[in-house]
């Protein structure tokens, strides 16, 4: 017999209060897999686009998790235009695959004020490039980094839904939607 | 003075190399970051979509890239509503992102056959469950893997631009355009 790793895998419950334990640690974690998820968005133009993003909080209670960025960069751009996203998690450790669906809210000004001075001084360094991240420059090195408040913006993701697929000895597959209060269904994987 | 570990990053021909020589070796070696890259498609219904993926080839000449899918996956039913996808991979041990934007042609059946003809018999099980992949069922095991040849199919993806960020102790971008036959831009990162 061999001893399943990870017997959380096998029930909806577990599986569901695992994911969100995940999401937690790779807040707190920066080696932990969910410290940098890949966030998925559609641009004005209709093409999908993704990035490593660093996962800055996570509520299980509430269901959301916060994004910090540059409120000049693509992705605000996408989000104003369409609000839904999907960030991307591969726990090559736990064999768990996560994608999370969100709606996003782009905070920015006073509403994130207290947000940005938590913010350590070397961190803020993301925050305001000039010019602004993704215009054309003639030479590599030919932008500054200033940090300015005003350009720090917080993506507020409420999740929607979960789609979560295990690839343990036998291969798993589950979704978790708001809609049914996170009740859960098995899918083929 | 700090000895640049990747001053690949400081010349555009010579980024634009190593992001084709990072994309082969994902084809070759399944410990390469490239061999898992995370593919972003628009479901019909405007969702942003992102799993994981294994890259199958890489063809710097033609500008392609090939992966392999269940033809009844739900990645399947988007690129045939919107063709476009978008390709990440993060190199930790490089710090280089890497955004392949491809449009992608759905190949199966036939014309596929040879590619088909050798997949080992462990990749088969991948092509072919029933239930179809995302479909729900009762308990987490109610599938069955039959490997099918009908059901295989190969996403041809044709690179249409490179966005590639380095972050290095300077940080770097540059996107690289078919339409510009590659020459490559610096962008503000």
């Amino acid at each position: 017999m061999t001893v399943d790793p990870h017997p959380w895998a096998a029930d909806l419950h577990r599986l569901h209060a695992q994911v969100w334990a995940r999401l937690v640690r790779g807040v707190g974690d920066r080696h932990a897999p969910a410290r940098h998820p890949t966030l998925a968005t559609v641009s004005p133009e209709g093409w999908p686009e993704a990035r490593t993003v660093v996962l800055r909080a996570a509520d299980p209670l509430a269901g959301s998790v916060d994004i910090h960025t540059d409120l000049r960069s693509a992705k605000v751009v996408s989000l104003r235009a369409n609000p839904r996203a999907t960030l991307h998690v591969w726990d090559a450790s736990a064999h768990l695959q996560t994608r999370v669906e969100v709606t996003v809210s782009v905070l920015s000004g006073p509403e994130v004020a207290a947000i940005w001075a938590k913010v350590p001084d070397p961190s803020r360094q993301s925050y305001g490039t000039t010019p602004a991240p993704g215009q054309r420059i003639a030479a590599a090195l030919d932008y500054a980094k200033e940090p300015e408040a005003a350009s720090f913006a917080v993506l507020r993701c409420t999740v929607q839904a979960l789609d979560v697929v295990h690839l343990g000895p036998q291969h798993r597959r589950a979704r978790f939607e708001r809609a049914t209060h996170w009740a859960g269904q098995w899918l083929a994987p």
